[in-house]
């Protein structure tokens, strides 16, 4: 059954114009520009995209102010004017696909759940799941299917914690905490003295302790600490095969990109940012706000604000100056050729002229 | 009980030359070159393995025809000849340890099916499965151990699905498909609008969808679309612990080597290669055909058939040219420091000539 | 209840100086340097540290004997003074955190074990752990919860198996071995032939064998070989999220770090180690006791004993001097610039000198 377009703008505080369609067909579904068709809501996600309009089939296209007039010109059919045109699709996505109700499961006769375990009211505990002696779980949580969480852990309100993840013994997750499948958080620090031509095992005795707001992506796996906490700060969102070290202190509201590494004790302060792949080396410190690109290996501490990348990392600046004379380098050797070929030919001169033969220095 | 030479012989089309080996004494397994034994066959991989012969114990070998010469020089024990030595031994692998026949299991009893779902013929579902409302699974499927398949799953036939994969609600997955273990498909993508200083999390709706013949590795993650599906194309084979980002869209027959990265977003056309942990940004295309080295680091579109490597990724041709310019600074600097000293003296022979002391310029 | 430094510092081995504290109040715990409370004992890692100690609270500091002078001029309260404080550390740690005794479970009820499977003495199977038909698993081992362990699998005594790491058929697990969460042990190798436009998936009849003491890291993954083994040398130490490929020949006592990536059939010898994210080619061959630096791309042989690190990877001292040189290079073009301009100046007064023009080459 679709919505009127009439009544989405009204919702989404849109100024609706219709352009060539003569009457308001409705929408039923989101979809982006290339894939959306006569009953889908799209949007324009900046002016770089405007010639992507030219073929659009969309049954509507949300539009940031600015950009309407140009939009115009790319497509004749109904356009939604809002401020902001993304934020305005995400509402439209939640109007027109609403997410499921959770479920009132309970706790699944399939699960397995010690009979210490304190499990709060309106949380779902699913078929297989697995939950330790003296857990406590919070309100209002989704413990999926094949999740393990070991002996102690204590566990916030509205929490998901999503197929297979584990909690080894002992950990602390805040409220409202999303954690996807497969992530491992608590395994032991890598750590081993070594001793008589072998490494012996540090006992890791420590925890992890997740603030709230905290999302954490699939596969990804997150150290206990030796003795303290390793700890992911407040808003934090880490996604997928990232790799949090032993005893780290990740700040709050940093972001970081699938695959990235962070080797033991290094601190972040907030909203730190890391590209794809970086990888950071132990007991560094990362500056507020400080950005890593994809792929940089950091070795150093990076000061607030700051942007790194390059493998040794460095200052943006330094490393694009030194990439472009490493780009040069051809150049820079036929000049010096050039050159070479310049001197030889004073010396020549310069020996004719006075009569020597070619100088020492030029043999 | 061992094969004769001569029956595996006429079996995979080979010329049997028993050498100095008094009679057909029977293979009874295959092996690596260093590790063969008496009882079992084994196969020159190439011209380059040739002096690997030399201490070889196999009670047989396979070579190609045009090595054939070359290898009795190097081994004097029965050869069998054919025109593709590893093809022939993968058949006689086959023959030699057949593969388990795969057992009528049916739902096992120790599996957790929603009654709503529907499994198809001679298809198993193995102890402590876990299969959610409304999955469509066809015929002569293997769904292993721990496997945890969201609500609303569609899966083709002849599909094995490893221990503790997962499948989020509303997958797609093509017939023939292999998922290994502890691959995670559908997760939420890493999308989210930076809000009064948090990160807010956009929701994704959207889905994965994988064609026929696409085999994933053990703990690889493909994350789900915002609205529209991320696609991997038919015969796509990616490797373990690979990163596809949402809404990628990978073309047929590609091949990803292990902790290969894609943000999100990117399109690859058919046929595109990439080595072990290289990385691609978002919203790029890799054009039909194209080869990425491992450990690239791709921020630009790369063009079909060429090949990319370093970080940034580049050219090969340009790359390595580059690379041996750097590899020579060290030279390129003596040869400046010579010049110097070069135009020095001739600027004392000047002013000496010329009755003047040294120029301003050479201050 | 504390125990109080005397008798701590007798089991120790340690020399107590109380320093200001006016008797002995007791330790009830370990801690960081700079989390330890006055109830908490805490150690000096190192004389960097030393300035950590100002602001220090612990109850007691472990020091080495040749840091205790210094260490006390930054610290008035008790220092217990060893040869190696760590060690004291750790003994301590294990003291004061007694582990908790395993728990005699046996197998759950909750378990699914095959009935031909043959389980040790004290050995724990958790619940929702899944063992295959003929596995054979030795005396006081942990078989955690989601654990799958396929037909034929073979695992010696005093194993730890964590939660949801997954065993295909048939590997060989050594005694004392630790395998963390969600590791998976045994998938296929990435092995195809292209045929016809399409990747024939090379059937992976081979093995895993995980000798003693080796720690495998949670999220790791190691592909079984295509007809022999793939092996893991004894006390060998893999971090989490790494890569070990088909019939790689891993030597003992190596140590690698988180992300690391091995291709197939590489061979690595005693006492190897390597830096975090580091990739390795295949069929490459690392020495005894030789370093691959983080983020190292090997394409090579490494001899016994060198270090290696950069992309491509070469000898540390090599890297070392060719980086120093592009860091140089805006200075070096600088230099070539100046000389440019000191040779005009030559040709214009070598021309006036001799009343000629200015020389073709510098045109």
């Amino acid at each position: 059954m679709p919505v009127s377009l009439a009544s989405l703008a009204i919702q989404l505080g849109a100024e609706l114009d219709l352009g060539s369609a003569e009457d308001d067909q409705g929408i039923c579904d989101v979809a982006a520009l290339e894939q959306a068709g006569p009953t889908d809501l799209t949007y324009l996600d900046g002016d770089k995209y405007l010639s992507r309009l030219d073929s659009c089939r969309a049954g509507g296209v949300l539009v940031n102010r600015e950009l309407a007039a140009k939009a115009r010109q790319h497509f004749p059919g109904p356009l939604l004017v809002v401020p902001q045109a993304q934020e305005a699709f995400i509402l439209a996505m939640v109007t027109l696909r609403p997410p499921a109700r959770r479920p009132h499961l309970g706790v699944s006769p399939h699960a397995v759940v010690a009979p210490s375990a304190r499990i709060g009211g309106a949380t779902n505990v699913h078929p297989l799941a697995c939950i330790g002696e003296r857990v406590i779980i919070g309100e209002h949580c989704d413990i999926h299917s094949g999740v393990v969480i070991g002996d102690d852990c204590v566990i916030g309100d509205g929490v998901t914690i999503y197929p297979n993840a584990v909690l080894y013994p002992g950990m602390q997750i805040g409220s409202r905490v999303i954690i996807h499948a497969a992530a491992v958080i608590g395994a032991d620090g890598f750590g081993y003295r070594f001793h008589n031509g072998a490494y012996l095992k540090i006992p890791h005795t420590g925890t992890v302790r997740i603030e709230e707001d905290v999302e954490i992506g699939a596969g990804t796996t997150i150290d206990r600490g030796m003795v303290g906490a390793t700890v992911i700060g407040k808003g934090t969102k880490i996604d997928n095969q990232v790799m949090i070290g032993h005893n780290c202190q990740i700040g709050r509201h940093n972001a970081f990109a699938s695959q990235v590494g962070f080797a033991g004790s290094t601190v972040t302060e907030d909203y730190v940012r890391c590209g794809g792949q970086a990888g950071v080396s132990d007991h560094l410190r990362l500056g507020k706000g400080c950005t890593l690109g994809p792929k940089a290996g950091v070795h150093v501490d990076v000061p607030p604000g700051e942007k790194f990348h390059g493998m040794p990392a460095g200052p943006d600046k330094e490393q694009i100056r030194i990439h472009l004379h490493v780009q040069r380098l051809p150049e820079l050797r036929k000049e010096l050729q050039a050159l070479v070929q310049r001197v030889a030919l004073l010396e020549r001169q310069l020996a004719a002229e006075t009569g020597t033969g070619p100088s020492a220095a030029a043999a």
